[in-house]
């Protein structure tokens, strides 16, 4: 088979540039020196794609100086095409590294980076055995926090991402309709999507943090707490999922929570509305505005400089002066203290809108989800999410901010 | 909020029974003492899954001797309902983990097994700190080897999940058309079996395993390999997800590999069926012929105390006297070593019929997918989900063994 017949990169795809990788990778290299480290070797998906531009299965070794290496296994001829790295080199098994790594450094490095936040203990163990010289460091944390902050050329994918979940919302008042079941519905939706080029699989980087698509809740689903650290977790299928769209039928008069995240070209945005099929009762209608309020609270909050805990203050107390503190980002066991989160490539990403001292940054992208959920009647909010700029927030998901009333 | 309030369980979901997961636990049981561990302290998904019938977040601590307890942070409430263990206790923080196992316990475990295969090393440095006197060892290989083989119970649940496989199969005549990217007619396929109760998230072990549904490739897509130990891949959307559907339109005449992972109540099966629009070209349809022939002689090779190697040779020889040794699971740098894998809670579970000196059990549940790429046409191939009985493996995925020739 040649290169020439096969079709490893889809058209429409959008490849991270050179100069992206170029970037981030000197950041990388800024840690490192910092650090006293004499390189990172970077393992997990989403840092390779950031880093390289490509998950092909390998080690990308990143020198505290000179230039980075993508030693591949599978598939080097892919990998080549769908990275702009300039040095990628096949290498059969893990086991080559060693002298790979003496051939092209000249020597092995004394005191490695790795990414411990991800890193099962076996890779990990392997690894040492490998480089039985080496002392290991964590700089997962530090990855995190350099990926916080977005180039430009990353927030225009995020606009993509964020454009297929208005495109999907607007679709929406012609495939709700009273009596489909929730995970029903929700199939649909994920059709549209998948339509408009929805990757599918959404990356978490927490131990047993799993998501498909988002949550569609309806009704009193929308107040089912579950293990996830999300404000609205839902039924679920099974105790196995725990989470997300059941079989509950979908009524009038309900609030239906679409909590919606859109993947393009590794890039993701985060996006919530709520619907009803007829109009809702007054106090969803109430909790709805104070939703809105909430949001208007932290987005001015969440200027450059501005500490996360200020932004979370800010939401509570908004969250207070509407009266439903106790109602506010989950109820009883299901409350969390946060209202919004970073994404990019993966969904749990920094910053965290909770109270926490990190500062913002220009170009730092976040959701922001004020949700209440009210016992025996569901759940209403908002969700949008926002890129951090000189001026403030710079909203990205750009649907209606109302209750989208059906039929 | 009351419980009364909440549906924690979907009434359509089926529950671990209690006597499962006793039968489990002595398994495990057996393991700690056979290897003079003083308990395992599991905290993986699809483990907790497994022994606890829930995944509400948590710690279940499994003494050599005795009863289990599940010490859950969130939400103790719902692990109550999901999960038929009897002994099951808030603990608000992993902090507080000693003092509640010194309680109940009398004592501290010294030597502790922990899933080092799957828990990432800051996780592990963690619970290092929370028992400092302790010295831990891997059980994540023994969990994976015990669950392997598979009880009347799940046996019946992987039936229920590979029924879904089966009428998503019949539903597709009804939605194959010419001019589909293989991204929509993926989402509208989808969109039925999320209908018919596919709970979305598809568990993989492996470190950086990703999969979403399966893939479904048409024509030369299918030739395209990935990062991925498969034996097709697929162009995908970009190069963050590099495998599965893309914006390809499908064409007359070329080979639609609809590969598809049905889940419910968390247990998976694992299917291939060939489509087309319009006839096939006769190699391809040869392939296909050679494909059903290795699976007749790999499911002949898979008796009871046969080991994983026989199988794999079985269908090597099959493949190699049709005259596709070089095509057979993938065809250049996408050639993989194996012809099937065992599933249950996770995609990637033994046995691996691969040169392995593992012996198949009766109660073993395995995918079995011969797959041939031609270059420059597409790839053809069948896969079933198959449980070891005494008299040989047994056929769970049921819908008919053809090219399935639409329009």
């Amino acid at each position: 088979m040649t290169g020439r017949e096969l079709r490893y990169v889809e058209p429409a795809a959008t490849l991270v540039p050179a100069a992206e990788l170029a970037a981030r990778l000197a950041g990388l290299q800024g840690v490192l020196a910092a650090r006293g480290l004499d390189a990172a070797v970077i393992m997990q998906n989403a840092d390779l794609y950031y880093y390289a531009g490509t998950i092909q299965q390998g080690h990308l070794y990143v020198p505290a100086v000179g230039e980075s290496t993508l030693f591949v296994r599978k598939v080097v001829e892919r990998a080549r095409l769908e990275s702009a790295l300039g040095s990628i080199v096949e290498l059969a098994s893990p086991k080559a590294l060693p002298d790979a790594l003496r051939e092209r450094y000249g020597t092995l490095p004394a005191r490695v980076g790795l990414e411990l936040d991800v890193l099962p203990v076996a890779r990990f163990r392997a690894i040492e055995r490998l480089l039985p010289e080496a002392a290991f460091e964590d700089v997962g944390r530090d990855i995190v926090r350099r990926r916080a902050v977005k180039s430009e050329w990353e927030v225009a994918r995020i606009r993509v991402a964020a454009a297929v979940a208005d495109d999907v919302c607007a679709l929406i008042p012609g495939i709700l309709r009273e009596g489909l079941t929730e995970v029903e519905f929700a199939g649909r939706v994920e059709a549209e999507a998948r339509r408009l080029g929805h990757e599918g699989y959404i990356r978490m980087r927490g131990f047993n943090q799993e998501m498909f698509y988002g949550q569609l809740l309806t009704g009193v689903s929308a107040c089912v707490p579950s293990y996830l650290d999300t404000p609205l977790a839902g039924t679920g299928l099974s105790a196995s999922v725990a989470q997300g769209a059941s079989f509950r039928r979908i009524g009038r008069g309900e609030p239906i929570v679409f909590d919606f995240v859109p993947v393009r070209d590794g890039y993701m945005a985060d996006f919530t509305r709520t619907f009803s099929i007829g109009p809702l009762p007054a106090p969803l209608r109430r909790a709805h505005d104070a939703a809105l309020a909430v949001q208007a609270a932290a987005v001015a909050a969440a200027r450059p400089g501005a500490v996360c805990r200020a932004v979370w203050e800010a939401a509570v107390a908004a969250a207070a002066e509407a009266g439903l503190a106790e109602r506010f980002m989950g109820s009883g066991a299901g409350q969390v203290p946060y209202v919004g989160h970073g994404l990019g490539i993966e969904l749990d990403e920094l910053p965290v809108l909770t109270g926490s001292a990190l500062e913002l940054e220009e170009g730092m992208v976040f959701a922001l989800e004020p949700k209440f959920v009210l016992p025996g009647l569901g759940a209403v909010g908002i969700e949008n999410t926002w890129v951090v700029t000189g001026s403030g927030p710079e909203r990205l998901t750009m649907a209606p901010e109302i209750i989208h009333e059906v039929g």
